[in-house]
């Protein structure tokens, strides 16, 4: 029965505090657009100290004109803000801990202001919620991070809010529903405003979800962060690509895949159409992929190996390739693409095959970092992608490969391929006793240290010496042996006798180069579909228009 | 370098193929508006034989005229669709399979006709792909199963196809973008059509992803699926509540969870303003939820335990005190609730402290399925939430407290609780020595048996006797024997010793309620905080309309 007297709580306050705000800008704002010049004292009233505040720092796409104004607000209005950010890429980012504006920080990835944000965290300046993979972050939005305002980026908006995203829809989605939802407050700057829902390509997040719109000072920045110029692709690369090829897809019939950023992947999916094709595989692997539109995937797709792509960002110079094949990525009925970082997460983890990554680091046991001495450079999708999710409950061959030991109760498995060399550039060994990130944890006070892939996460480690099938071992000792086996001249590498090595071999848990009947000397860059990026215009007819930087005829 | 002649292959077949099936309906149509009394020869001309299509057979809310119509169809037309389908709720839905209109399912969920689709499988009308569990399936909707078509419901919309979901906005989402964007035909069933935009309460779809709006027959159907009635908790719920919020809930200190459906979760709820508020536990545990509005929950929101709550679906009669809430549950401007199914599967797989769940059977391994002996149910969200996900990597007290082996490169892991009476009703043991889901598989000829939680993710087992804390077991026969020692009087109950038993309570591996100070004498009904749901709505301060099945006064 309920107690006597139900509390006279107010069950309200978010809605209620919302107007509030909104009401305090009638000054600056005609009905929904906030004007340009006002933007600083607009933010100074819609945010409060204190405020949870998404700013969409995203991996390509960047509210920057936002970011930039909420810079140069008064740290005396607005302080210890706790911003929760997808992704930290700009200097601005961190401006706001430097000036006392902002004070903690939830994030996914931080690569460029990696150094900083360690930096900032040594000084005091910036306490670390958590370093998350993207989905996490996501997530959290809608339990025990739910944000007072979202600060957003498209490419268009209408006098209603109806927001056009562009073909980096990203992570918008996500982002504003968990503002627009719990009475959050969603300001989202656009390129251009129009008067009418019909003047808009297509709309991508309805205006009912926006509260404010306001057309930026300059076009919101966005980076080609997935061109691979195939000029810079090494014979090394070219090896370890074909031993992929033949060891790892073929193998394993992978038939969907996630490919990330690097010269290894992009190796890979330049060998397809040569490597590939010779073996004997188009139509047979690689099928369906989720990635960013990769310019390097062009030969492939025209080669008829790619059925389908879905993607988490879009690619500047890719816009009008991928509006000309429509059957391949999706598109909007505008014919430009929309992505959504959260489905091709999701999709990365439950619908992929295979995932296959590179790292800095990797201790004995297989866990590895992109977090190093003096750096905080976050994870972005890796840790969801890496890892076998066990609520997957449909087969395909590839996942019920990997189970060694038939059960009926048994579950197959994801693959997960770490793709290193032994060396990284400036002759630092890959492979070592204790990962950076176990000191920066300490020192930054961390629970526990940001390991990016768990080492029994791992299935696969591909090395310029070999393969090791990590999922073949049966003991953590057999599994330290088998890393070992591949790691070169490294301490780990050299810590294992010919004698292991050899018996590892013959059971077919690593092989090298020569049992797969791949020559080192045939690794050479003739082999790749494209050797530079104008060869990747001419595939594709011309519809790939590549970013000035990547131009050089 | 392209190879000589680049294929002279279409790229833009489907968005060809939907143009040509859109004006085969432009006698039926006007605009995007689809005639009711065309709706059968119109997914004759929208729909074609071997077809993906997705039908929003969703947990609660019905696209029914949809699919009443879709089994209406003339088979000769309309044969071999391949059926994609959150929910398997309705008989017409397995109409299709028996007229021959569909042929193969993909699904995650079937409770009701699970008996009929074993039936139908084994007559060879109907071939399973997989069962899955819900976000799963929505992510192979971007990968390898994008539809041609889909088939979903709204309550309004408006003649361009703005969508107005209802409370239920579900799966909708998800659906919808994967066809949309793919060059699919959108169709949505809507309860009411309105002229313009404005007329509607918020969009939740743009009109720009619905191809046709068709106004039903009759406003679709939905079912109250999480209304626990609390007269029917019996004493053993109340004795299971009490030790789960003791000895999990507490030692643990649980922020964040998800509670299914079930009487023994809804004992839980209804115990936290009684027993939880003796033990001084209010503020903190028990703040953040993932889960549908439970009217059960009431109590423990009027009380203010509950921060906030985000939803998969909507509950039938919460409606109102849901509009009258929006500090806890997530609402749109117009005050009625959105949820979100794929976001609170991510909530729940990512976010969440804590997922408590039931089963019909498990194994002495601890593994357990509801596919039991002639019934083919399916998962629906268990298998996503019921499992570790190794892509976490943000921290927090019960997260880490499962770290058994202090360890810098350590992770911590999720809470998978399993709360099942030893015996199921009729008798029949809940632990036994191999899960009907091993024959069902054979049968069926699925390559694996449909595990719904998978025994080395569950880290407790609640039982009327007693806890078993699975996440110390030191090896698998620790394990097998911790769950032997709360499995009562079952056959693998009876396979332990006294002595073996005692050990593992000394060792507080597993304890009994006398371990915890709980006597089983105290757990009655008098310590609910509602024995009705007429006390519900009297908690609700009237805002709760139970539907009319629940209400006896």
């Amino acid at each position: 029965m309920p107690q006597s007297t139900t509390s006279e709580r107010k069950w309200d306050t978010r809605r209620e505090e919302k107007q509030r705000r909104i009401k305090s800008v009638a000054s600056m704002s005609n009905g929904k657009v906030l004007a340009t010049d006002d933007i600083i004292p607009a933010l100074e009233k819609l945010i409060a100290p204190h405020d949870r505040v998404i700013l969409e720092g995203n991996n390509q796409k960047q509210a920057d004109f936002l970011s930039r104004s909420l810079a140069s607000v008064n740290p005396d209005v607005l302080h210890d803000l706790h911003m929760l950010m997808p992704s930290v890429g700009r200097s601005e980012h961190l401006d706001l801990f430097e000036k006392g504006i902002a004070q903690k920080l939830d994030f996914a990835f931080s690569g460029p202001q990696s150094l900083r944000i360690a930096q900032l965290v040594e000084d005091g300046q910036l306490d670390i919620g958590a370093i998350h993979t993207y989905i996490e972050l996501y997530s959290r939005l809608y339990v025990d991070l739910i944000p007072n305002v979202a600060l957003v980026a498209g490419y268009k908006a209408d006098r209603k809010g109806n927001l056009y995203t562009g073909p980096s829809t990203e992570d918008t989605p996500a982002l504003v529903e968990a503002a627009a939802f719990k009475d959050g407050i969603v300001i989202a700057q656009v390129n251009e405003l129009v008067d009418d829902e019909d003047d808009l390509p297509r709309v991508d997040i309805p205006g009912s979800w926006i509260d404010f719109v306001v057309v930026a000072d300059q076009p919101f920045f966005i980076e080609p962060l997935f061109t691979r110029d195939p000029r810079l692709i090494k014979p090394v690369h070219i090896l370890m690509g074909m031993m992929a090829i033949k060891g790892i897809y073929a193998k394993h019939e992978i038939q969907s895949l996630n490919h990330g950023i690097g010269f290894n992947t992009a190796a890979i999916e330049l060998l397809l159409p040569t490597y590939g094709e010779q073996l004997g595989l188009k139509g047979k692997i690689c099928k369906h992929w989720t990635l960013n539109p990769h310019p390097t995937l062009i030969p492939a797709i025209e080669s008829g190996w790619v059925e389908t792509v879905h993607s988490f960002g879009g690619e500047l110079g890719m816009e009008e390739y991928i509006r000309h094949r429509p059957d391949v990525f999706f598109t909007g009925r505008d014919g430009s693409m929309r992505s959504n970082r959260t489905m091709c997460q999701l999709a990365g983890q439950y619908a992929a095959d295979m995932f296959i990554g590179s790292t800095l680091q990797s201790d004995a046991n297989g866990n590895s970092s992109t977090v190093t001495r003096g750096r905080i450079s976050g994870f972005g999708g890796a840790p969801n992608m890496g890892h076998d999710p066990h609520g997957r409950r449909h087969a395909t061959k590839a996942w019920l490969d990997l189970i060694t030991e038939p059960n009926p109760v048994a579950r197959g498995r994801k693959l997960v391929v770490q793709s290193v060399e032994t060396f990284q550039a400036g002759n630092k060994p890959t492979f070592v006793n204790e990962l950076d990130a176990v000191e920066v944890a300490k020192q930054a006070g961390m629970p526990l240290a940001p390991v990016m892939i768990y080492g029994d996460d791992m299935t696969h480690l591909l090395t310029e010496e070999g393969i090791a099938y990590l999922y073949m071992a049966k003991s953590d000792q057999e599994r330290r042996d088998m890393i070992a086996a591949v790691a070169g001249i490294t301490d780990i590498g050299m810590s294992i006798t010919r004698e292991k090595v050899s018996k590892l071999r013959q059971e077919g848990k690593v092989v090298f180069p020569e049992d797969l009947g791949i020559r080192r000397a045939d690794a050479t860059r003739s082999m790749l579909a494209a050797g530079s990026v104008a060869d990747l215009v001419e595939w594709s007819d011309g519809l790939y228009q590549p970013p000035g930087k990547f131009r050089s005829w």
